[in-house]
């Protein structure tokens, strides 16, 4: 079907720039003009969440939050700071995060007698009660989370929920009686991850990082890289196997089930809701504005009724049928009966990514039918107003899964094997993700990152990739197969 | 019915310290037992949330969040850190926080060049940012919330969640074109604040502070003060009209209506959660641990099956049958069919306040019937298997409103009026909540406080008290009746 013409209008403002050519730019604006995050606060690395982004932020927490409690995580809170003496327990840790942390020196106007940390991550404030709290095989497993902010003095670059001094996330913190325990805890870890971000739409690769690239104390680490629009690839969410690094450091101590004492092993999971929210906009926005799965805008269906001349009764009356059958029907809508222009109307609903808009006017109103937009595609088509409840439902998993397979076709495309050291290059440099046999050496990755800004990203875990000749870059025998890409 | 003899078993530990005779002591273990906080963190004044508290925490926090989501209030979320010259514009507000706050003086091991302040109320953090929203009286009015943790370097004697150095709350900042608005919003802030502490069953003086104890750059104050069982009164919500104060001090202005250039009426509404808790357990708690009503507990309802010789499969199999029943009934219900003793069982789900337990053992079985235990009045009832979906839905409202009527009787008995300054001296000595003619002056409040311990708390805003004398303490004129109180 055609555009809307006459009785529609266009949109007020000039499109966004062109995702594709300028993501800096058009991420910048789409930040700005969907009113999601304000960064003129005035303190580098520290934005303001407005409304349009909190509610995203409430949503992406919560669907994290039930997939953990369904699992057996229970919540809990620490406190923002953390001892000096505590933080610095754990000696990989404290190298890892010691040019990373904010100090509280002073209070009331007076020093402190301890220095205190505010928390990068919590592991040296839950360890010392972890010690408190498990005496006994059945005090494990122990399985808390917490949805808090952390603090890390970023020296590159800031980008509002990309990298920035603040940002929120979810870290759980799991002990249990072994290391058979622990590892079936990153199994269950990845899969939460995996139906959120699934439900999500976003695409991603699976990785085990390299040793050398694992988190401050821990024996592996696991990674979540979504897939962004420029072909870079961003963390997303981590899960590290702590093996007894911590339980040991801070003298946590369990009497088994033969009477002996033991230390727990343990994991802790970190979930970036900020860099979430960051690939969310970025994976499936386009040039006006946010596009969104149901159930995280502000509505997942807005009513724009397009008056003209005497038929306001019969267009508003429609109008708010619909909107009191959809309700019924469990679906997040909204009449925007607003005086703005059907243009404005449009321009807005668009920017907010609200994925179903229905536009009634006179024609609709004569004909018994709506005009349905949807917002993935941008398409306009007639539903009979008896079939409407149903169209929106079908919608709701259609949208879904065309945001989907988009990400995950780019993902597809983007992914290129390299077999020599020739091929790397080239393809680092046509912005590909690459896929390469891999010597293991830190050496090897350091060269690849200095020639080509790439990054060793580490193996795929989800499927069983085994190398079939020698590392693309430095020749010697390859111990894996491994995805390089830029890194946020 | 008599207590459940040989079957049951009584409680394993001994009850808690009477709260009527110990609170503090009381209140310390039921923090333990219930596992609901934990003191033991190391930093003064910041302390650890435990599953069970933290459970309780967020259902209120999500309370409240809908009833302001319900009235126009969006989510947002503000940078923990205030920049020093943002936090000195308000002069009274920064006269009234200064000895209060945490500063931020390093980072990475460097000075910072400017300290940055830990948010102990975000006026400084939004106002410059409602400069840079508002320019039409289009924009308005403005209405946000935040739910965070605030930092306040408390140095009188700390209290687990009553008086913490890390508190939880909820804080709105809104703007209006004009008084009017602003002064309904205080109304709208007072009924939001009623309806959720009704639904909490805690009983309340609402009151206007009196002019010398108002928020720091506030116009007028109105306060919640909860009561406690020993009498005193505990601050759990206030909100504040701050009139021009804050938006002249960062220049916030916009063009109404007429095209002239205006300032801003605002209000900010800070919802104590942590001190909501602390109301919650405090009031309703008993020897035997926390009393909460239906919604606010792990669970609504706890399924005991009680075994005995060979009766196990026919004894669990009714219990799996309610469990379902009462499930698909819409209560969150929990059959604890783990080893532990029917004792142990009874111990741990009254301890965390869990308000009905079914106890199903072979004489329900034979009988047809469940024995139920209501928390609240630990009475037990027989009630038909048939009428058991139907009797849980109506203790879902008696245990509320049982709550609630004790609550407001504690407090109607407690409150008694004075007439001269003996009478003063004799209920506070009493422990009374007392009310009295006041002349209004701040020297005789001092002089109250410097006497008896009690502080004039003011002036009831949901009743019409006029005074009917002099000043109870000093015999000038009265200007209104007070409530004087010993405050937490």
């Amino acid at each position: 079907m055609p555009a809307r013409s006459s009785d529609g209008g266009s949109a007020p403002e000039a499109p966004l720039p062109d995702k594709a050519e300028d993501l800096g730019r058009w991420y910048d604006e789409v930040l700005e003009r969907a009113e999601l995050i304000d960064v003129r606060y005035g303190v580098k690395g520290f934005v303001v969440y407005r409304p349009n982004a909190m509610r995203i932020v409430k949503r992406v927490y919560s669907m994290f939050e039930r997939e953990l409690e369904a699992r057996g995580h229970s919540p809990m809170l620490l406190p923002l700071v953390i001892p000096m003496a505590n933080f610095r327990r754990e000696t990989e840790h404290v190298k890892g995060f010691e040019d990373q942390v904010f100090y509280i020196t002073e209070a009331g106007g007076k020093p402190l007698n301890e220095k205190l940390i505010v928390r990068p991550t919590s592991e040296t404030a839950i360890y010392p009660m972890m010690a408190l709290w498990i005496h006994s095989y059945k005090d494990l497993p122990l399985k808390l989370y917490q949805s808090v902010a952390v603090y890390r003095y970023e020296t590159k670059a800031t980008r509002p929920l990309l990298r920035g001094r603040e940002f929120l996330w979810i870290e759980t913190h799991d002990a249990f009686e072994d290391e058979r325990g622990a590892l079936a805890q990153i199994k269950e870890d990845l899969e939460v991850a995996r139906r959120v971000y699934e439900s999500l739409g976003l695409a991603f690769l699976v990785v085990e990082r390299e040793p050398y690239d694992k988190f401050p104390g821990a024996e592996s680490s696991y990674a979540y890289d979504a897939l962004l629009p420029n072909g870079t690839v961003l963390q997303i969410a981590t899960t590290h196997y702590l093996g007894e690094h911590f339980t040991r450091a801070f003298e946590v101590t369990f009497v088994d089930r033969e009477g002996n004492r033991r230390r727990p092993h343990t994991t802790c999971f970190g979930i970036g809701i900020s860099r979430t929210l960051a690939a969310l906009i970025m994976t499936h926005g386009d040039r006006y504005g946010l596009v969104l799965p149901f159930g995280l805008s502000v509505h997942d269906v807005v009513i724009v009724p397009i008056v003209q001349g005497g038929s306001a009764e019969g267009v508003l009356s429609k109008a708010r049928r619909l909107e009191e059958e959809l309700g019924a029907a469990g679906f997040n809508v909204h009449l925007d009966d607003s005086e703005d222009t059907p243009g404005d109307k449009f321009y807005r609903w668009e920017m907010l990514g609200v994925p179903v808009r229905l536009e009634v006017g006179r024609r609709e109103v004569e004909g018994g039918y709506v005009t349905l937009f949807r917002r993935d595609t941008r398409e306009r088509e007639r539903v009979a107003d008896a079939d409407l409840a149903r169209r929106v439902g079908e919608l709701a998993r259609e949208i879904l899964d065309n945001l989907r397979r988009r990400a995950w076709d780019r993902l597809a495309e983007s992914v290129a094997d390299a077999r020599t050291r020739e091929d790397v290059v080239r393809l680092a440099r046509e912005g590909r993700i690459i896929r390469a046999n891999f010597c293991g050496e830190e050496e090897c990755a350091r060269a690849i990152k200095e020639e080509t800004g790439y990054e060793v990203r580490g193996r795929r875990i989800d499927v069983d990739e085994r190398p079939t000749g020698n590392c693309a870059w430095c020749g010697r025998p390859a111990k894996r197969v491994v995805y390089m890409a830029k890194a946020y």
